[in-house]
């Protein structure tokens, strides 16, 4: 946790309302964190439908590899996180120490291992001692309450200025339903995805299937739509419940309630995902990088990723430096149909460039005031076809370099 | 041009011999900078043979365009290049300067437009004004001498900290020939190739096409596997010619005589690539990414380069912190097939982790040796097959930021 705020982040951490049955608490296990708490458990009193999105490094955790075999259960009781040490790339002793964990979880909570679900972030490459769990968890068990979100989302912070909380309500089948989600991240964040655990949990009723497609759908929009650094972490873990206190989850992906419920989805994974962003390592400025004119949509956002991890554009954002000539280097290096001559890109609402060269009108106190801004939009036109595509990033800045430099001298 | 010499720089800039009938010269054109060097020709008395290697940038600068095409021709009388603009994004006024400076240059130089080649670096997408080449370049021609290899190395630099110039001596057929080259780049360095200018010429007689064929097998080891920040350039352009004063140029591939020119020209292209690493924007380390095991020579080239961009890798070099982790997340990031639990990592000789988990005997003290040094080597052996690439690069620092940040505030 870092001392600073980011400059981008929210007025006011939200407030975010209980679930029934949903109980959260958090404690301090001293895993690498002195006076914070670093272990989190989300509880469900009665089994939940789960889905789950992971990170696609070819050298994922010990605790995702658990997730992704668990998940074909498609029930979950439990949630434990810790912060502080990932357990990757922790070979036999990582595996031991998930089993260890899925134990004690299981003892505290009072469910089958098949049902804890498991998500750590830290450093890597280092064991994770789970020897204090079965205590540490016994502990949490009596902790654990229906408020305890912000608890929560505080204890799987790692270089995270502030915790990360999303909610909106909706009404399906004459009803009123919520979504409520929390997320952690602030480097080693790129697409497939970002170095991110999200929780995210409705108390709409739905079947895990169904769950897993809206969940696999709407991260397209949000978290595999940005990008801190292009750095893709081992281990990335979103998981979604439908934790209904036992009623009948819905099995039928056309009822209308579940259009209500992917509508809400999308807006608190995409807020989360906004949080994340905002709060990259050392960012200052808040990036969207609209593509349009691309000959698919594949290919546009294979261009936007391109601007949006450009080093240079990076910089010269950081630097208010209004650009253009470093996006369309960008766009070049994508080895992506553009058409040199017909491009344009806008700052904003002002046009920079337009069929391949410097637009005539160009005034550069204009764009200045655009670039001072804390949210820079930018837009692209390829000129080849109709494939658009939107991320969003943040700037690269010195503290960025000095927050993992880890300057030892 | 830097004021702050690079750490890594040579201890002495390299003095190359000259080779008869090929003269260079540079003056002051006021293009951008005050006070330096930043136009420069070489001419060649007889014509040339010809060969290149461009970027593959999708928006490639306009001079590009025209060596593209100059080069079916196979031959060159001059090389025109201007430093602090790149004559790129700069549309039908781009192509307008090029038609112009060619024709300045055939008029000074007393050749075809058609043999002149050129180049341009600086500032993307500012028009290039060249209303008065043909005066500079008339007063070029008569500064031009063979010993003028350093001058011109040092026109042709922009955020370079240092000219860079390597030469070769070889023998063939009995006789003594020689290869010398000179480069620029610094930043927007990244693989096909780096943002980069280099013009090799020898004058052993070899026909264009066996030029072409040795020029682009020697930049896969150079200039295609180095990178600085990922950021490919609009202008990346390497010609090489041979001058020989007009002796028949070898026509058979086979002829003993290649395979020496071979051999000095992968040792110039090699030591012209590393001192463009060495001089990386704000670099303080030199790494070397040595990748085996790896399913092909292919995959292991795209996992180095994953390692070798990442930015998380690079700023804990730069912190000199052995972040092995982070390596591992690299090679995770680059989707390429690479087995987690057989995986092993070597800062220079020892061995910080192998089968998947960190080295029993891993020893923090003697690893931080090895990152107080300037020359880095990591070997990772990704557990798949055979697969090897090696490729360079540089930390990442917070001078890379300030550098290319421009902060106006």
């Amino acid at each position: 946790m870092s001392e600073k705020i980011s400059p981008l982040a929210p007025k006011e951490i939200a407030v975010v309302p209980p679930i029934a049955g949903v109980r959260l608490g958090a404690i301090e296990a001293g895993i690498r964190y002195k006076g914070r708490k670093d272990l989190m458990a989300i509880v469900f009193d009665k089994p939940a439908q789960v889905a789950g999105v992971f990170t696609r490094s070819k050298c994922s955790s010990a605790p995702v590899d658990w997730c992704r075999k668990r998940l074909k259960g498609g029930k979950a009781r439990c949630v434990v996180v810790n912060s502080g040490n990932a357990n990757a790339f922790t070979g036999k002793k990582g595996r031991e120490s998930v089993r260890l964990s899925a134990e004690a979880a299981s003892l505290a909570f009072g469910c089958r291992k098949s049902e804890v679900f498991l998500a750590s972030t830290g450093v890597i490459g280092e064991p994770l001692d789970v020897s204090g769990f079965s205590e540490h968890l016994g502990r949490l068990q009596t902790l654990t309450r229906e408020d305890g979100w912000q608890d929560a989302a505080r204890a799987i912070m790692t270089t995270d200025t502030y915790p990360k909380l999303s909610t909106r309500r909706f009404e399906a089948g004459g009803r009123e339903y919520s979504v409520t989600g929390m997320a952690k991240g602030a480097g080693m964040i790129a697409p497939d995805m970002a170095t991110m655990l999200s929780f995210v949990v409705t108390d709409l009723p739905v079947a895990a299937d169904i769950l897993q497609k809206l969940l696999s759908k709407s991260v397209q929009g949000s978290f595999n739509a940005i990008t801190v650094d292009s750095d893709t972490s081992t281990s990335d873990t979103l998981l979604a419940f439908s934790a209904a206190n036992g009623a009948r989850p819905i099995a039928d992906a056309k009822d209308q309630r579940i259009k209500a419920l992917r509508h809400a989805l999308d807006e608190v994974l995409h807020e989360l995902a906004m949080m994340v962003v905002r709060d990259g390592e050392g960012a200052t400025k808040h990036v969207e990088i609209n593509v349009k004119g691309a000959a698919s949509a594949k290919s546009a956002k294979r261009i936007a990723l391109s601007v949006a991890n450009s080093p240079l554009v990076k910089t010269a954002v950081a630097g208010e430096d209004a650009n253009w000539g470093r996006i369309v280097m960008a766009v070049g290096k994508a080895g992506e149909p553009a058409e040199r001559d017909r491009m344009s890109v806008q700052f904003g609402e002002i046009t920079v460039a337009r069929n391949g060269e410097r637009d005539p009108g160009y005034d550069e106190a204009a764009t200045t005031a655009v670039m001072e801004k804390d949210f820079i939009p930018i837009t692209i036109d390829v000129g080849v076809g109709n494939g658009k595509a939107t991320v969003w990033t943040c700037d690269l800045t010195r503290e960025y370099v000095a927050i993992n430099g880890d300057y030892r001298s």
